[in-house]
Formats: C-alpha cells, structure tokens, sequence
C-alpha cells in the first residue's frame, strides 16, 4: 500500500492518518470542514486534503477508509460511490454493523469491494488535533466478512489493523459483532450515563474514591454519535440492558434479604471472571 | 506526634505505617498475623510490632488507628479496650460509620476518644507489601465527628489527613457520609459485580474496548470486606440501587421508543455533570 484516502478527519480518522503516516504511507483526506485539513497538513499528518470533492480526487484511490458517522457513511456512498475506482477496496470504522454492511455491500456491487471493520479504541475528546496512533497500540480490532468479501479485501483490512499495530486481530460475523458490542461497549455506556445522571452529584466530587471516577469515565459522551450507534442496534442492546438490570435486581434482593453467602458467590465469580480482562 | 500504633497491617494499615514513617513519625504495628509485622519491620515500614497485644504495649500510645474491618473493630473494642490509655485518642478507617461511631463511642465511654474517618483510597490488592502511601495523595479525606468527639479529637484526625497528604479533608456527619458512600462507592462496585457477572465473558477479552475494563475494575472485589460494608449499610444502599435501576430503565425505554432527543438530553446532563468529576 503506497497511498490511501481517509474519509473523515476526526479523532479516529487522524489517528489512522497519524499511523499511515508513520509507516511511510502517503495518506490524503477529505473533511467537510477544511480546518482539520489544514491542522493535519502543517502537522505532516496528511500529504494533501479536501473539502470539495471531485471524482478527479477520489479516483486516484485504490484504498479508502471511511472514518465517519454511520449514515453519514450511506449517504456519501450514495452521493459520492460512483467516483470510486473500479477495483478499489474501502473499509471503515464505524461501531455497529448490521445497519451498515449489507447496505453498502450493496450499493457498492461488484464494482468496489467494501470490508467492514471496527477499531475498539477511542477517547473523550474529538478531532484531528487530537489525534493519537497510540491508542490503537493496545486495542483490539475486529474485521466482519460477509459471504461478499473476498481474500483480497479481507487482507486489506488485516493490513490496516497490522499497520496501525493492534494488540489484537479477529474475525467476527456482523451479528455476533454488533451483540458483542451491545455488551461490552454500548450497556457500558448506558452505564455509565445512567449513573452519572440519577443524582444531582456536584457536591460529591470531594468525597469521591476512585471507582466512580472509573464507571463514569465514559459519561462524557458525543450525545450524537451514541445515540446514532444505540438507534441501530437497538434489539441488541435493550436485551443487553434488560439482562444487566436482571443481575442487579438480584444483587439488590441478595443484599434486602440480608443472604450473604450468595452476595459473597456473586463477588466470586466476578474476580474470577475480570482476572480475563487484566492487560497481559 | 512521635508515635503511633496501627492495629492491622494490610493495605491501609500498611499505607498509612509508611507515610507516617517517612514524616519522622515512630510507627507501631498489631496484626493477628506476623509475618506482615515482619515484612514491615525488614522494610522499615514499622519501628516494631507485635501479634499478641498485651496491655503493657497497648498502653504506651496516646495515638491509635485502626485499619481492620468494622466487625473486628467493634469486637476488638470489647475485648482490649480496656487496654487502651486513659485520654488517648483512636480513629479508624473503615468504610461506613453509622453502624461504627457510636457503638464504639459509647463502648469507650468517655476515657478515650474515638474520631472516625474514611480515606477514599484503595487498590485491588491487599497486604503490607503492597502498601503505598502514594495511593492518597489524589484522595478525599472524609472526617465523621458527633457531637461527643472534641476539637483535640478532631484535630487528630485533621493532622493524620495532612500528615497522609490527602487532597482534600472534608467533614460530613455520619447519616451523610453513609447516604455518601452508598452511592458513590458501595452502588459502583454492585453496578461491576453484576456487569461482570451477567455474561460468560471469558472470550469477550479479544473484543473489549476499554469502558468494559473501566466500569469493573472494581469488580476484582474483596467478598468478606464488601459483604460486610453492605451489611452494615443496606438501608442507603438499597435506596441507591432502586434509584440507579429507574434511571437507566428510562434510558432502556427511551431506546426503545426510539426517542432520540431524551437519551440525547440525558447524555448531555451527563457530559455536563461529569466534568465536576474531571482531576485538577
């Protein structure tokens, strides 16, 4: 890979661009708003960028990766697929996937192939300028094939994912990904937001220990972009918010009835099962 | 203060001997077991210590802390209390005061004063050996006086905070600080525990961003120690619960209804609200 264009120059798209970059890479971008263009071009991340794009530009392009909102994403596939090169391969980074592979699988036809992808990794603040390929360095990546892909297009994606030096690389099909997600990210995130808002907590910030400061770490939140990601997985994630609720009503009876032993097998196998999750 | 006599040298006991120690402050320890006298005594974590109390050692401090749990204070109170010196002051270290402060002020009676507090620090390991008086420097401080505690007592309680270096000592009464603590700590760690524990998760781990990891850290938990705090604090625990499983139960239903502008306002309460909480 010589050259790529990035379809959105924000956090994540940046941080793509800054690790491109790196490994010699010539990487271009294209942002609606030409700041982040001009921020990324005095800053050597990128080589050269747009806000108006041509099929002139676009065309040049063997490999694309979208970094933007999901029906951003279909809207510019719509608006913009017919100026990608015949052959390309394009991938993306967007959070769910059932809403959005077929659809653009489709789209797209057999002209240009599109290989889904999902960097697990992020931060609570947004833009090129913050930007940070090293977020990327003990984050997991999943790549989600459908029957459409091809060998080519799948190592494309497993390129991206070595280039960006993942900690980890793996397969998934869309819907065991987007369950997956509805648990691990986003019944995190309603968490930590339902947390954050069931009191009034200014005051608290002086008696705080570490532990809230952790659970709601994640309660800073791009109101837009989550509420996107929830409205397309939602069967996913409200049987992943109503089992969650299910185990806390049963800690929350344990604790009322005063049975200690079976509170104490709950805490049990919770550190049995988060030992799984320490950074090895 | 020239000397002072911890009784129990796990993590915070042993926290608390070192930061004491490298104030110039000659540190006694009591603990059942003695090989962490002996770690603290090989690491001059402690001038000397003992585990078999006997009045003649007991009654050479005018300063004691307790760092053991709740239960084994009070027991411990009822068993050597008599030991203690006559106008010595103790103060101690556990986690809810209600069910605490004022059995043990009137076991004491009016010959020893009992000051409580809290230090809102801890680690998900235990013992002397990996104890660290770091673990304060970026916590709160929380000091419970009743109405029999007196301005000597309260100010020995004020020094060991500054003593510790606490980022901020502040004062709540103990109905306060246990409405306090049931949300802000007891609630997180139930909120970990049953997200830890509502799914076999062993392979979640190659898929895992990292809120998953931020919102159970906790859930690497202590189960005799919990147990206990949530015993002796059930009732503000159980309000705390309910009123966390009505707030996200509406996020669930407005998911559900699809009504994007109420989980948007909630996100951005929440963003709003966890700035508070942001480090200086």
């Amino acid at each position: 890979m010589e050259k790529i264009i990035i379809i959105g120059l924000g956090l994540i798209g940046g941080s793509y661009a800054k690790g491109f970059t790196k490994n010699g890479i010539k990487v271009y971008a294209y942002n609606r708003n030409i700041s982040a263009i001009n921020y990324a071009k005095e800053n050597n991340i990128i080589v050269d960028g747009t806000d108006n794009l041509s099929k002139d530009f676009v065309s040049k392009f063997d490999r694309i990766v979208f970094a933007i909102y999901p029906k951003i994403f279909i809207e510019f596939i719509d608006k913009y697929g017919a100026y990608i090169k015949d052959g390309a391969i394009i991938t993306d980074v967007t959070g769910i996937k059932g809403s959005i592979v077929n659809t653009v699988q489709e789209k797209l036809g057999s002209r240009v192939e599109f290989i889904a992808a999902h960097p697990m990794a992020g931060k609570e603040v947004t833009g090129v300028e913050n930007a940070d390929e090293k977020i990327f360095e003990n984050a997991n990546y999943i790549i989600t094939p459908t029957e459409k892909n091809t060998d080519r297009g799948i190592a494309f994606a497993e390129e991206v994912g070595k280039i960006l030096k993942f900690r980890k690389i793996s397969y998934l099909t869309v819907k065991e990904h987007d369950e997956m997600i509805a648990f691990l990210s986003q019944l995190t995130h309603c968490i930590a937001v339902s947390l954050m808002t069931c009191k009034n907590s200014k005051e608290l910030v002086n008696y705080t220990g570490d532990s809230f400061r952790d659970l709601t770490r994640i309660a800073n939140i791009n109101e837009n972009m989550w509420t996107e990601l929830f409205m397309m997985n939602k069967e996913a994630l409200l049987k992943e918010i109503d089992s969650f609720i299910n185990c806390i009503s049963h800690l929350r009876n344990y604790i009322s009835d005063g049975d200690e032993e079976k509170i104490k097998n709950m805490m049990r196998l919770s550190t049995e099962r988060r030992k799984y999750f320490d950074k090895k």
